[in-house]
């Protein structure tokens, strides 16, 4: 069947795929400096933003990326205090960061702060712990900011951008990963939303052949569903300066927050790799 | 954006989302006494069948399906030797489980004999054991030939079916059910495939509660990606006549036959039940 205009549909971008929602409403709409934002009302996923016509948070989905994004890998530092989330403007990721006790700072530096404002107005429930004393929400250039940070002044950096053209290219090179690399303590840790693994096998080999060059030791692959983004199967990079530790098990066992997609089990599965990504040295 | 007429799209029934591929050629097309079945030529996924205008296999993702709906109940079975395919007319499931050695009969049973032959000439790759001779390819109602199924004579069932409307709607009952823990030995198993946890969640619950109903002592749920089926997370059930046993790892480890997303590995994962799920009793 042709899907009519009640349908947002994004066209994933040459992979001959598509993933639509069926939309009730167009609520907003802004073209800010760097990208093009639309909220839409969905009949089945809540809210919906898209970014420069590609789906990026609906409120049914999102926490599967959310807690993929940050639990495993503050889960697996041995003592997060210090966390930069580059990108993440839906303060989603911010959220999940800041139910970690141990976190003592975490900025949020996203470029275009339309992104924040959208999510304030529409996602409220993503925005929840934006007054958190431990936060700072920051609308710069990530790759700027991490260029002039400290060196070792960070445990952890999330990084949760858009796909690897326009405005967050920059974060997927060896040059930002050094860069990050400075800026990480002793036990530092980055982790990087890193596409579909069905879709984009070679772009993640690049990327972990990009911060092995950098001077990270060690990297692994995480796999969890997205029904929203291309193939529905999304993953993320865990990359550490010293060998990633075995996770902090117990911690995540008694965890001291609800998780609607994550616990201790789903954090050892989703570092499974299938045979395909096995072979291809993920 | 809306999709134009070079897109085939799959309404996901009252999920209120679409999964689409962009086609190239309309390739066949027939009207069977039980179903609509369409074979299209996609840009990037290869061959698509459609029936009832819904997503059955498409080239480039049916592994991960017909992968997971065998080999963790053949491998978790002690000694499987006599397997029975309800459905699974396009016999990908049917060439997995023929990879395994102790297979001494496989029956496959589909309502409509149109999907075989559309397979035969549009998937071959899925086909080639068709004409093995521990294979038997039967065109007869699957309920009605498990009720005439001799008493303990099988050691596995897969219910590799379409969606519990329609033709399949039989298959997803506790009557059926009661008529395959009969057919069954001791140490028999049952599979099925079970829909999206995302999406489908009363379903999977329904059909747990029925199996044990019917008489099962054990039931598991696994998880796997599927892109061209709603949501891209699928699952299927395993139960048991008696308690699950331990899955043959070793032999899983040093299998004889090569997988794409299979493997010892995955099989443990794809068990672990995500935060929502374990709330659900799954």
């Amino acid at each position: 069947m042709t899907l009519d205009k009640n349908w947002f549909s994004e066209e994933q971008a040459g992979m001959g795929s598509a993933f639509s929602l069926k939309i009730t409403a167009k609520l907003d709409e802004v073209q800010t400096p760097f990208q093009h934002i639309e909220i839409y009302d969905t009949e089945t996923y809540g809210k919906l933003m898209i970014i420069d016509g590609c789906y990026m948070v609906t409120s049914r989905d999102n926490f599967l990326y959310h807690e993929m994004m940050t639990h495993p890998s503050l889960f697996t530092h041995a003592n997060p205090k210090r966390v930069l989330i580059i990108g993440g403007g839906d303060c989603g990721t911010l959220k999940e960061v800041l139910k970690h006790d141990s976190i003592e700072r975490a900025w949020q530096v996203d470029i275009d702060e339309q992104v924040t404002r959208m999510a304030e107005k529409y996602f409220p429930e993503l925005c929840e712990s934006n007054d958190d004393p431990r936060a700072e929400l920051l609308f710069e250039d990530g790759v700027k900011w991490i260029q002039d940070a400290e060196a070792g002044s960070l445990d952890l950096i999330i990084v949760d951008s858009t796909d690897p053209v326009g405005p967050a290219e920059g974060l997927f090179t060896e040059a930002f990963y050094r860069d990050c690399h400075r800026a990480l303590g002793a036990n530092g840790m980055l982790v990087q939303q890193s596409e579909s693994p069905l879709y984009h096998l070679q772009l993640l080999k690049d990327m972990h052949q990009a911060m092995r060059n950098a001077g990270f030791a060690d990297s692994k692959t995480l796999h969890y569903p997205q029904p929203s983004y291309p193939s529905g199967w999304w993953s993320a990079i865990m990359a550490a300066k010293q060998s990633l530790p075995a996770f902090r098990e117990d911690d995540a066992r008694n965890k001291s927050f609800k998780t609607r997609y994550y616990n201790a089990d789903i954090h050892k599965a989703a570092l499974t790799q299938p045979e395909f990504c096995r072979e291809a040295g993920l």
